[in-house]
Formats: structure tokens, C-alpha cells, sequence
């Protein structure tokens, strides 16, 4: 069945034809050319910390090139805020992404990579006509990469209020001094520009104006592989937006990514169960008796991973739509939802599956390891579930305590009417 | 907001402007006329088993009345179906089944009880016109109650085919004899008729077509309340749609129940959410200091709570819409998943507001005690998490393993191709 | 096999054979004389709530004269701080307490029912000549029965400083005023005395100097049966201890009887598996061709149950065998530990063994539902599991960051010197 | 506080004065000499796949002399089997256990490393005096390592009768022809010697009669680095214990060394609780104006790690006990709870602290990654979960399913005799 017929009901309406036929192509090109891929992907970039970070896989500007000619291209665009794009809707592009996170190379291959999907977002969005140049231009292009220098090693980065690296303008540069981690992309040797946060006004009394996102570009010297930016200087020109308006750019910058992160997991969540099923049927691996298959305990296994990605695939196509609707703004309530439900529900299918694979499961035979390491990052990456959940609950706290207290005293108070009215003594209070 | 406007954005499309004023409608009902009124039911039908099945509250028969009155009735019988209903879809009532959840007494008074609903619908569905005329047109009307008597005592009634009630033909009467729970509404005083399933044809080589389901009426001779049927003899004239297809008939039957089971679940647990929200900004709750809303363990079930129920909702309604555009046939697994993880979540959410509220929670003077031990018999009626979960489980594995291996056989064979001409080794076989 | 030779390995050194012999009594007074009353006593207290506090169950009485006979009387009371008990260990009555814990009757067919037990142990430690003749010792003879009253409906009572009634002396007298939860055993007609927390010195700067235990005679005026107290007077004479030690009081009081109430969790379990093998067995409950016991994933509960509860019991015998070494306040980790994850698993067994029976797990035909129920209230009596989660983790917290701290310092700075000399670079610091 | 107070109260009576002070001597070895050292052992095997396996980490050598200087060397060969050892029970020596799993290298550096520990077992026990001393003699003196190879990569090998591995006798000689997996281990260049399982008697009618183990120097030609063994040959005096006795050895092997796998993973656990309170306390890492210790989310994952890891230990010193009092065959039972709670346990608790670490804890930063990794193997070797609960829960049933039957009936019986003696109706049966 192609990927088009498996839309859950309750999406189809929001898929357009053209979109489900680009799905079904991005279906094919995933299964037949980049999961096909992967295992030289991982040769080519070598085991190794600092191998892997300096390392250019040739296979990935083969699949760009196919990816290209497919007009398999910078799908994340979404349609309503950006023309730059391939014109699908935050919900459509979700539903490629799922495909896209089954392969580890696939994002990339299509343009759809984070970091530079977000970064392209932040230029496309707020930056100048020069910057958009120098910089949006050739990373639409898949020429360059990019990354975006936010987490800090020594604070809490999950309260972005605890950002320290200082931003200080001399003249017609701006000054960086501080540390960052030296995140996903940074090491790449195509990656080219930096977007990094910082505080150019730490002592602001709103919190949320004390921080600037500036264009770093990755030769700028002072930079050093130990996480230091030492007296780093670039432009003036390089600044984004606006002074102080760091958390703008940051706020819009993370919903939609939160999506394509959280449709990618569902991927690798529906490829975990894939490999459980292909394992569970295979008749060398009988025990006691009996396949896999025919054990009640994996057969719920398999069960349970299927209610709850569905679950939580259409978890996120609300949340997408909901920002397709307006922004991500409106739909904070729905993409804290996807962005914590998702991590939890992928790493389980996942270990499910490596716990039915056994030894190879945790071997480099499966792809399950990785998978799963990648998954973890996901309840990290972008805060912690913790913030996110302590801040959607007092979102909901606030706005509906008043109005629910109101309610429920109302009704005790009228429920009481009723019973003496019917003859019975009224309730205890509580 | 009303609740219309807290239709999930991925459904909203699928909802008729009339629904949307029907379902603003019904929460008004139900949040000022019923649930202010729970309290009086359960006064009016007492203490006590055997009290309780006897009572007839008569603030039921003044709801009623509103009901009618404001047009809220019948909502239950989905547009595409039958015409003798108020002409909504499943996925439009189920948003007005969650509504009527947070009242014990709501579903009845609008007529939309279990098992009244499922019996009217297989009546409306398979009976002929005499049977119509007699049972369907007063149960329509709400002037009479029903009963659907499929499980029984010594059998593991999870599996239907246990079933052990026989039916015997003699002459113009079938006479049945055998044991069955005496099931929710049975003992009602206005409880008519009894849809009975047995087994017709014990010996057929199908065990589908084994059984039927007869019209008992209620004041039929040999029946006694410890749950015998002993030389019960009806009319063959009260033999629903043919002999043999029992199976068929409880198979139309437990779709859009389900559906309905699980939103009425979803607005219980909706319900125990605002007590708790009520709860945790009590000012005179405070513990060490703080009040509950301020303690980050709190804060997190509230969080888990609305992400939880909110993943169900969106489980149901994809389960309904699909029942919509087909069949309960083509539904399965979509409800199944909703069968399943709707009780599991409202548990969660409820016992949450319990532990929430201490020793009020477990006492009479909150609804939750009361909503859990309802939530908890979901986990069990039509049957069990476990039945589902292994049948759900088999049909996905039957249907995919096939295309799964080989698929997964020709990615790892071209993995293979594409290391071997890039100057690698091939994997290890698993 | 009887108990004496179920005792954990690691335990059975520390049970005296006195103590096996009594426990093998128990378990034959238990399992042969109280199990089959619950159905009686049941009865005999009737249904409805207000029936239920108000009836004398007359078979309680015959198996309190059989008990005494037996010598099976006060086995609660320690013997290493009290000479009016029988002489057993914390941790040898903590075996007798599981078994116990298995019937409705049992610990009151053996006087070693809360709350009585913990009113003794107050009485005994803390009450003055006068009082012990007058109170404790018809209550250690079994004559009369007790209550505790500490919670109130208007506060978070977990927090113990919440608490607000009053209590004032005048003259001769003590007069409250206030509001309690009408606990258990309060309206017993048996109940004979409260012990009432109250604050007797509410501005005192030492919250834990506020308060006092009082004793009144259930037949004082002005104790009306909707929870109130109003100028309630008491003589002087009634106070225990001393003004402003209620805390003191409290503290010496819930150890022990927080080991009785967990061990009786722990037998209820140990019940609720029974039943679950039984019926798992059970030749008339096959589903899908095969009989519960032969599905895998009923296995897995069975498995799962046995390894939990024995985790559960290994806790609450450590704790146990913590107070005898010392006393409660010495224990009070252990005790913690066993308070929070003894009812978690116990709730969990229960509900297995519900599930595993069906609609009849729900009926009153078990009486697994009845043990859920009781199960529940102890996440939330003697304070909710958060607070003893909050408490236990603070003074881990506590006692141990600062040691840890520089440990972990010293290391990373050693494991730096070792690189170093072995010619690497030293780790990036966190 | 010195290990030796932490000791459980429960286990306190069991433990010697003697290894009292070794296990004192253990954590002063195991802090202040092993875990600094883990950082450099990291880097002398160096990164990536092969070259970890072919190192030889001098920092080893130096360790194993300062840790035969202080007497810690083979702790693990209990006293009450084991002349060879230290003489410590199985009890004691899981205490010291415990302390080895905090540092990658402790384990080895004493002489206490798997799979060496199981094999020295195996060759004390079952092994001739020739093989004892080619073989036990080195692996006692710490000179040279082993491997046990047992599972195979095409067959389900949770299911020991599954091997293939084919075992023929041609004259002087057996000839080995099959696929292992290249297990923890084999590949280190100080093993010289592999303990393999296969079928020498493959069509016995006794499936536990047709495998035997037999001694493979590691220098054997045939063996490949491709899991492959082909015409390999050894002398027959290789043979250990006798022809088709394979199933008897790894019996004997499994019990203790799943011990020390439980024990060394609580180590780890108790470490990562270490290194979460020290973040937690850090005062750079504020979030939301709050350090993490003053928030009540991180707090529960304290205190429920504490509750954990606590009854996790309690299980495996009650395993250990019970084998130290007779042997492992009678502790199946204990044995297997430990093999199953445990890992559950330690990977939970290790995945808070990472969680509370947020990048630093997926980085290599922090050891926390690593040792989740290694606890998640524990769930799959020496047989997956799944497979000990099955088999743990069909001895439960088997053992007991009559006896209570029996009994759940007469008390049944007895009830219902009791109800009618007391003017009561009798229960429904179910």
C-alpha cells in the first residue's frame, strides 16, 4: 500500500493530490535509494569521534542529485509563509518528513535537514536581502550547511534566559566572547555560517530582550574546536532582524521544527516496527516451539507500538495543522504535546524492537542502536520534556482555573437546590 | 469557550455548522441541567444493590422532557445509517458523546444510553417491520429501556464462540435454556425486552454461524434473577434477521458502541481534569507553603493529563470518521486502538485527580472514586484490553509480513551492491 | 508449604522459632477460620454507608474468643518497647501482618486492628497510669475500640502544620473546636475514644510545638455526626503527654504502623495472586482454544506479581528489622521506601488479578474490587505518596550533595592527571 | 560513611567482620584508584569497533598489581564451593560487587571480570586436573582471559536447545563447524581460550543431553574473525565434564555470575545517582530562578531511584543468600527476579540522571551514556526477559495452581456453610 493510502481518515481531507503524489515519490526514493544507502553513508563518514565530524560522504551528493531531478526539494518550506519553497502545508511536508526519518541520510539528500531547515526559516523570515544572498541562497541550493549555537556548556540552557555568551558592538563589529556547545552541523566541513545567540543586552530588564542572533561566518577566527568563542568579530551587517530580538527569532524558529523532528521519530518508530515484524516471522528463530509471531507477550508488543504511534502521528498532524491554520504561536499548546509524546513513544516501539531482535538488536547488525540514541537526544534537544510540560500545564492552569472554579461551585450550589427540592439533605462541602 | 471551539483542528473540518450548534447545545444541557442533577439520581435510585436495580428516578423523566424539548435526542444514530436518527455522523456525535460522559445521567436523558443505543441500532438495522413497530419505535421514544444479554458466568465470555446459552426450535416457539450476567439495565423496572445470544446450531463446522439472537421479552416465564434462563420460550417471530447470524448482528453492533463508550471515557476524564484543576488552586490547600499548582509533581500530571486525553480524542475521532466514510468493518483496527487506549488514559487522568484531592477523592464527595470504577469496566466489557490487543496485533502481522521481509531482503541485498562499488565490505548477515 | 517456610531467605535469621510456630498459626487461623467469615461479616454490616458504621458484626466477636484461645492477641505490639504485647519482633509481626492482611476480620479477630493498634502504642508509650487503666487496657483486651482523629476537610492535611483545630483550656477543661474527617473506626458504636490532634498553642514560633493529642470520650456533647466539634470539653486529666508534643506523639506513632499497613498490602496481594492462579487455571475459562494459564502475556502478569511483591515484602522487612535495631525515627528511609512502593504494587497485582477474571473481577462475586478500593486509600493515608517522595528525596539530598560534590571533583582532577601522564588530553569539563 | 554501614539492616547478620573491612577496602580501592582511571583505559582501547578489541590498555597491568598488593583479587569464587578464592559468600562478595560496577576497569583489575568469573567456575567445578591447570591456573593468576561462546547469530539462542553449532568426534580429535556470536571478550589479545557450546549428540531424544562444552585454545586454526568456526579442531581431551553434560555446565555457570551482572549493575545504578545529585545541587545550573534539587519533578525521580535501587539490591542479596545456603538450582526462583528486576531498574535510574544532565548526559562527557548502554544488554544476555518470566511464572503456576484451587474451594464451601448458619443466602459461584 503506498504511503498516500495510509493517511490516517481524519488527515485526508487536509492532503492535497499533488501533495499525496509527492508522498508516494518520497516513499519510493526513501525505500529504494537513501535506506539502501545508509550503511555507506556510515562507511564513508567513519567510526570515530573527530572522524565522523570532519568526514564529506560522496553517496549523499549522488541522492541530492537524484533528489533534485525527482523535484524532491526543500519540501519543509511551508506554503503560507514562504515562496522559496516546494508549496506544501506544514501538515503535507509532516507526512513526508515521517518518510524522510526512516533513512539517515534521506533529510539531507532532499534538503530537509535540520539544523538548516530552521536556519533557512530564520533567513527566509527575518533576515535582509544581503543576508538572504550571501547566505539563504546557497543553503536552498544544498551548497553549504549550517548551525545554530544556542546550548551553552555551562548553564541550564533549557531556560534560554541563562544564555551568557556576551555580544558587545565596537564600532562596526560586533564582539562574541563565550562557549557554546559545539552542536549538530558545527563540524561539518561544508557547514559555513553560524547563526548564534547571545546576549548583546544582558542587563535589559525585560529577559526577553536582552538576546541577539548574529550571522557567524564558520572561518571568522577565534573560534576554536574546544567550544570557545574568544573575541570573535563579524559585522555589524551580520546581525539578524534586530538587537534584543533573539526570542522572536528563536520562538518562530522552533515550532515547525519540533514537527519535522517529531514526524521523523514517528519514521523510525514505524522502520523499529518493521524490523520487529520482518524478525518475529523469521522461522530460523523459533523458541520453545514456537515463532516469535505466536508469543502472546510480543504479539502485544506489536500491538501496543501500533496504537500508540497512530497515537502520536496524529498528535502532530493537529499540532501541524494548527500552525498551517495560523502560526506556531496559536498551536504552542499542540506542539508541546508532539514535541513530548513523540520522543516517549518512538524510544519505546524501539526498544520493544531491540529487545525482540535480542544480541543483534543492540549490535551494529540493526539499525535499532542508533535509532534509539537518536531518539533520546529528541527528549533533550530543544528543551527537556520537563519545561515543556511544566509550561504547557500552567498555560492551561491559568487559563482555566477561574472559570472552572466558577463552574463547579455553581453547579455544587445548584445540585444542593435540587436535592432539597427533591427532598434529600444537601452535600458535605469539600 | 465553548466546546465547539475546542474542536481538535484536524477534525474540525469534518463538522457540520448544525453539529457545532448542537454540540454547544448539549454542554449547556449537560453542564447546567444534568450534572447539577447527578446527585438527586443517585439519591432517587439509593443505596444498595438490590435497591439500585430497582428504583426509577423521576428527575430522569423531567430531563427527558428538556431534552426533547430543546431537540437534543437520538443523537446516536449516525446520518449515513438511518434515517430514524437526529441525522449526525459518528464523528459529529462522538464529539457530543464526551460532553454527555460528564454526567451520570446525561446519555439517558437525551437517549443516547448504552445499551439502548446498540440495540436500537441493531433493531433499526436487521428487524423486521413487526419487531420494529413493537421494541424500536418505544425505545426511540424513550419510553421504554433494553438489555443486550451476550456474556455469561462459567465461560470466559471474551471469546464469543464460548458462548453456551442453547436456542432450541420446538414448533412455532424457540425455547432457551443456560446462565448470563445480568447485564447493565436488566434489572430496570423499565427495562421491556432482552436481546439474547445463544447458540442455535452448536454443531455447525462454522463457529460463526453457530448462534443467533432472539427478542426475550422480559416478563417472558423462566427467568429468575440469579441469572438462569430455564425453558424460556418466545415466538419464532422474535428471531432477529435469521438464524445463524448472531455473529454478524454483534458485529455491526460493537463499532459505533465502542465509540460512543470511549468519548463518554474521554469526557469523564475531561471532567476529573477541571475537579483537579479546581482542586490544586484551592487557597485553602496549601502544603509546605505552597499551593498544590505550584508543586512541579502536580503541574506534570496536570501536563500529562492534557496530552494524554488529548491523543485519545484525536484516536476516537479518526476511528469515527473512518466508521463514516465505510463500516465498522473497515474500522477495525482503528477502533480497536481506541478501545484500548481511551480506559487506560481516563484511569490514569482520574486516579491523578484522586491522588490529587487525598481523602476527599476516595470519599463520596467527589465524582472521582465513583468515575474510575466506571472508567475501570471498559478495560473489560466487549471484551478485554488483552483479546483486542492480540487480534489487532495478528491482523497487522498477517497483513504485512510478507511484503516486510521482502522488502527488507532486497534494502539489505542493494545495501550490499552500493557498499561493495564504493570499495567497502558487506554487512554481517542477521 | 506453610508460611514458616515461605520466610525470604534473607530474613529467616532473624525470626525466632516462637515466632515461625505463631506465624504457621496464623496462617491456619486465617486461611481455615477468618477467610470463610468475610462473607459473613460482610453481611452483617449490611450495605449502604450509614448502615455500614453502625452495625456490630456478632461473628467478629466468636473469632475474637477463638483468637484469644489460640494466643494469637496483641502480636502488634513490639516487645523490644512493650511488655503488654506477646512478645514478637517488628519484623516477626510484620510476617504475621501479611497473613493477617488476607481477610477482612483478621486483624481485628486478633486485636491487632488500626487504628487501634496505633491508640495502644500511644497509650502505652505516652499515656499516664490513669489513662492506660481507663483506656488502653479495654483496648488490649479487645472490649472497646478507638479512633484517630488528625485529618481535617478544609486543608491539605499531609501537610501536619495545616492543621486547625483548636484547642483551648479553661479552667479545668479543654475546649475544641474544629472540623475532622470522620475516619475510620470513628463510627463504630464499639468506638469508645478519640485521639484528637489539635493546636493548643497556634502562634507558637516552632510549628512543631503547636499542637496537642488530646483524648475524648466518644459520648462527649457536642460531637455532632457531620464532622463538627463545638466546644467540645474534655478534662485536663485527657491530655496526652504534654501541650505541644502532638508532633512527638505522631511521629513515635506511624512507623510501625506504617509496616502493619504494608505488610496487610502485601498479604492482600499475595491473595489477589491466588485467585488469579486459580482462575488462570481454571478449566471452563478457555479462550481462542487455550486456557488462561497457557496465554502468554497472563504469564507475564504472574511473573511480574511475584517478582514485585517480593521486592515489596524484602522493603517493608528491611524497615522492620530497621525499628527493632533502633526505632522508627532511626528507620525512617526504610520506612519511606516501603510506604510509597508497597501499595503502587499491590494496586498493580490487583488489578492484574482483576483483569484476568473479567466481569466477575468487577462483581462482588470476588473480592478483588474490595481489595483495590482498600488498596487505594493507602497512597493517600498517613500522607499521600508525594510528600513522602518529597520528604525522603530532600534528605537524601540533604545528607549526602556536599560529600558527593567534592568526590566527584577529586576524581575528574585525578582521572586529569592520569591522562595527562599517560599522554592524552584531559576531559572537557561539565 | 564507609560501604560497610550501608549494608541493608536486613543483610547486616550475614555479612563477616572480615568482609566488612574488604568491602571498605574495595570502595577506597575502586574511587580513589578505578574510576580516575576509567578515563584513561577509555583512550588506550581506543575509538571504534576494531580497535577496541585488539588494544591492550596498559593502565590495567598497574591496577591488577596495586590490587593484588591489597588482597582483592578473586573475590567472587564463593567459600563454600571454591577452595581458589578469597573466601567470601556469594552475598558477601555481591556487596563488593556492587562497588566494582562503578568503574568500567574495577572488575577486571581484581580478577573479577565476566565472562573470566563464569569460566573459572566452570573449570574449578567441572574441569580435570590437566585443563585446571593449562587453563583455571592463568585466568586465577589474572595472566591471561577467556570467552564462553554459546549464542549464534541464526537461531534464537534465548532457547538453549536451539544451538547448532555441531560437535563430531574423529578419533583423537572433535571437529567444531558452526557460527557463534563473537562475543564480550573474544577478541581481546589476552584470550586464549574459548569455552564453546555445540551439539556433540544432536539427535538425542533428551534435548538436555545432546550438548557438551569444549575447551578451544584461541590460536586454533579455523576460527575466523567472521564468527565462523570450520574444521575446527581440538584434542579430545578438551572435553569438559563428559559428552552431552553441556546443559549441566551452564547451569551451574548462570547462577552466580547473574549475580554479579545484578550486583555491578546496581553499582551503576548507585552511580548515576551520584552524579544526578551532584548536577543537581550545581549552582551554574539554575532554571526558571531554581536550582534543580528545588524542584519537586526531580526530586520524585530522586526518591523513587532511591526506592528502586534499594529493593532491586534486597532481591539480589536475598538470591545470593539463598544460593549461598544451598545452591543456585534451588534459588531458580530468586535468582531469576533479580535477572529481571534489576536491569529495569538501573536502566530507569540511569536514564533520570541523563535526563537531568540534558546534553552533557548524551555527550561523552559524563559516563552516564555508557552505562546505560551496557545496563540494556542486561535485559538480553543469558536470556532476554521474556524467557526467564515465562519460565519463572510457569514454575509459580505449576507448583501451586492445585493446592490453591483446593483451597480457594473448601473455603468457598466453608463461607457459604457460615452464610447459611448465620440466616444469610449463599454466594453466587463464578
Amino acid at each position: 500500500m503506498p504511503a498516500s493510502a495510509n493517511i490516517p481518515a481524519i488527515a485526508q481531507a487536509h492532503v492535497s493530490e499533488r501533495a499525496k503524489k509527492t508522498l508516494d515519490l518520497v516513499e519510493e526514493f526513501v525505500e529504494k535509494e537513501c535506506i539502501p544507502a545508509d550503511a555507506t553513508y556510515l562507511k564513508q563518514i567513519g567510526e570515530g569521534h573527530a572522524q565522523r565530524w570532519s568526514a564529506h560522504p560522496p553517496i549523499i551528493e549522488e541522492l541530492k542529485t537524484k533528489a533534485q531531478k525527482l523535484g524532491l526539494w526543500n519540501m519543509f518550506l511551508p506554503k503560507n509563509h514562504f515562496s522559496e519553497g516546494a508549496g506544501y502545508s506544514n501538515l503535507e511536508y509532516g507526512l513526508m518528513a515521517e518518510i524522510l526519518g526512516k533513512s539517515r541520510v534521506a533529510s539531507e539528500a532532499t534538503n530537509n535537514a535540520a539544523p538548516d531547515t530552521g536556519n533557512m526559516e530564520v533567513l527566509a523570515k527575518y533576515g535582509n536581502e544581503a543576508q538572504k544572498k550571501e547566505w539563504l541562497t546557497p543553503l536552498l541550493e544544498g551548497k553549504i550547511r549550517s548551525a545554530f549555537l544556542m546550548t551553552e556548556p555551562n548553564v541550564a540552557s533549557s531556560d534560554a534566559t541563562n544564555i551568557q555568551l556576551n555580544i558587545r558592538r565596537e564600532g562596526n563589529e560586533y564582539v562574541l566572547t563565550g562557549q557554546k556547545w559545539w552542536s549538530s552541523g558545527a563540524g561539518d566541513p561544508r557547514c559555513k555560517l553560524y547563526l548564534v545567540m547571545g546576549k548583546s543586552d544582558p542587563h535589559n530588564s525585560d529577559p526577553y530582550r536582552q538576546q541577539s542572533v548574529i550571522i557567524v561566518p564558520a572561518d571568522t577566527p577565534g573560534i576554536t574546536i574546544h567550544r570557545m568563542m574568544h573575541n570573535v568579530r563579524v559585522p555589524v551587517s551580520n546581525l539578524v532582524l534586530g538587537e534584543g530580538r533573539g526570542f522572536e527569532i528563536i520562538q518562530g524558529r522552533l515550532g515547525p521544527g519540533r514537527i519535522h523532528h517529531a514526524m521523523r521519530a514517528i519514521g523510525s518508530a514505524e522502520k523499529a516496527l518493521e524490523w520487529m515484524i520482518t524478525r518475529i516471522n523469521d522461522e530460523r528463530k523459533t523458541t520453545f516451539g514456537k515463532q516469535l509471531s505466536s508469543h502472546g507477550v510480543i504479539l502485544e508488543w506489536l500491538a501496543r507500538s501500533r496504537i500508540e504511534i497512530d497515537a502520536a502521528r496524529l498528535l502532530v498532524l493537529n499540532a501541524a495543522i494548527k500552525i498551517d491554520q495560523g502560526d506556531a504561536r496559536s498551536a504552542l499548546k499542540e506542539i508541546a504535546e508532539a514535541k513530548v509524546f513523540v520522543p516517549a513513544v518512538t524510544l519505546t516501539v524501539i526498544d520493544r524492537a531491540i529487545q525482540a531482535f535480542g544480541a543483534a538488536g543492540i549490535s551494529q547488525d540493526t539499525p535499532l542502536a542508533a535509532m534509539w540514541a537518536n531518539a533520546r537526544t529528541l527528549r533533550i534537544v530543544d528543551g527537556p520534556d520537563e519545561v515543556h510540560l511544566q509550561q504547557l500545564a500552567k498555560r492551561e492552569n491559568k487559563t482555566r482555573k477561574d472559570e472552572l472554579a466558577a463552574k463547579l461551585r455553581w453547579q455544587a450550589e445548584r445540585a444542593d437546590q435540587l436535592l432539597l427540592a427533591n427532598g434529600f439533605e444537601t452535600k458535605a462541602k469539600i
